[in-house]
């Protein structure tokens, strides 16, 4: 059987603000620009969500996308979308939402939340020209 | 003289709060939904900024674009990227920071600080799917 | 008060068949090509709602998206996404589903159905390429 | 000599109905929903072809595009282009036209066609949101 | 009858150089900057080819849009696809190729070449960030 | 610790002739068409650039994207914006500029010059739908 991999993208609006607990002030500042303005910034993020696995031979799919879109808007995107990301989701406390930060983050809600296919990949635009990429890869 | 329009596309990434403090809590969580997140969310808004003029005949240039862009992210882009709309922008002080009131207000801004031909447009895209046009008329 | 132009840009996926019931066969291919296949093919439409008005004071809205939304996902989407816009949907019947007569149609079902602001334009793309827009003028 | 990957991004309209053979009336509009409407829907779908070579020494090529067009138009797009997939594709007769089947169809008809070069990828969307990808990966 | 508004896209790949022969270099290299360099540089260009008109009762269409391909290609686009518009194109010879005098002589090209419909707008893309754009109107 | 792929994108604006001093101008024109004009013709390019690496505990960043754009843009995009890739670009002498073999000669240059996480993969867009890719990867 084909092994074929099934993308679906969502969107979420957020906010959030580049901010180390384990730096000081100035190192903060010196790092991150002015991605660490007190009150923070925001963006319009993308989210590829990819599935590896066989499509069923009766219908076609690897994944129902209803079922697909159900699962990572309840377990995730309603986490993040129109929220503060350091402020209001409890994943992210004490982690800088960086888009590396918070594609690991994802993956570790999403992983087992499938009922059918395997996680692949993630993709997370924070801008159209910022990109973080997660394959549950570790070292 | 042929009359032609330039348009020259500003990118900026701010949070902001969907909140009036001419309503009450109840009201503003009614019509702004989770809009009304008290920490804020954030968007990548694009801007249009459309000049109308004539090209000048030697250099083929409505206005030069070093000289749009200069203007444009001086008075306006500097004040706005990277800052929550509703906390860091002094224009926007007790304004509802919705698309089109933000459009509106950048009107005031830039509409006398072109060197050469005539703020024609102002286009804000909140998101891809949600934008607000203004062109400077009342009513 | 400020005269300001919001837009939201909504999706449907239908097919169709280009087909004139006033025309013989011959001149139906000679005019629609391959857009005349017996069996219809179809698109990812794209269609931008442009409202009118001036921001209420207390909101900065000239219409809430949420209602807005609602509006034309119930009055106007909801009857042609995953339709077949030559058999599926009854304003259509007997007339040849081209972008500019789609988008006349689809003026007659909204231009009546805002509760605030007015009806300025609709942009409809069939392809990202090939684009109807109207703005309820007539000759 | 490098080994360098060469993509080249087609389009083509189509309609199409998810309905399986296999399943009764009920179970297919349970699974499929609105993609189930008896007269079809339709997309303006995108294919990504890309090849795995090693660009010629004296003209830097790893297939010539217009031989590539050429291939891929005659052998594939010509066939789904303005047509109903269900009904005028005979390469699909009896199998769901989900995009996991179609890619997977696909690379049967294009992996022998190449006269440089390997097939090393498809990737088709079937709306910007909705993706699959396949690699002639088998298991 | 209805006035609609009908839209296609063309793309054309081009080198230019921006430099005025009614200035000296010194001038030129302080107006245009890297645009100046004497070897150009070139872009993916994008032509928004806009006609107004009403719809024919029998076929749906303000024009054909074979007719319309066929005609901005032959007449318009063959003149300046992969040419250099300083050195290969007839028409723009001794006028700067910025984007505002292109667009004013594309018009002059397709006003009188349609027809159906009537030449409206015309849109032209530089890049994504930098558009101008031509109604006919003069001063 | 995690493993994670981070991408930024790039934009210069080049013109180039696809040429072969191993080919004579008959073979050269046969093969290249309109790619062979003697003024040759340009592009607006994108290039995505992907590191891969472990996000720093105490910054959760691969790399500081400022650090990353100042090193692409000065040891590569400067050289190559509004330029002349055959006639401007010293690496490019003797090289049919063509996408892979850019791509190839991209990765020369950049390979190295990174100080924190590892060159994984540059794409680079020609046109959106042209595209070349490479890893690093011999045979």
């Amino acid at each position: 059987m084909a092994i074929v991999y099934l993308t679906r993208r969502f969107h979420f609006s957020s906010s959030h603000r580049l901010h180390s607990d384990m730096l000081d002030e100035k190192t903060n500042i010196e790092i991150f620009g002015q991605c660490n303005n007190p009150y923070g910034h925001g963006h319009n993020y993308e989210l590829e969500v990819t599935i590896k696995g066989t499509p069923d031979p009766a219908t076609g799919m690897i994944i129902n996308l209803y079922d697909l879109k159900k699962i990572v808007n309840e377990k995730l995107i309603s986490s993040v979308d129109h929220k503060h990301l350091n402020e209001d989701v409890d994943f992210m406390r004490g982690i800088v939402p960086t888009a590396e930060n918070l594609v690991v983050e994802f993956w570790q809600i999403l992983k087992d939340a499938l009922p059918a296919g395997e996680l692949y990949e993630l993709k997370l635009f924070e801008t159209p020209n910022n990109v973080a990429l997660y394959r549950g890869e570790w070292e």
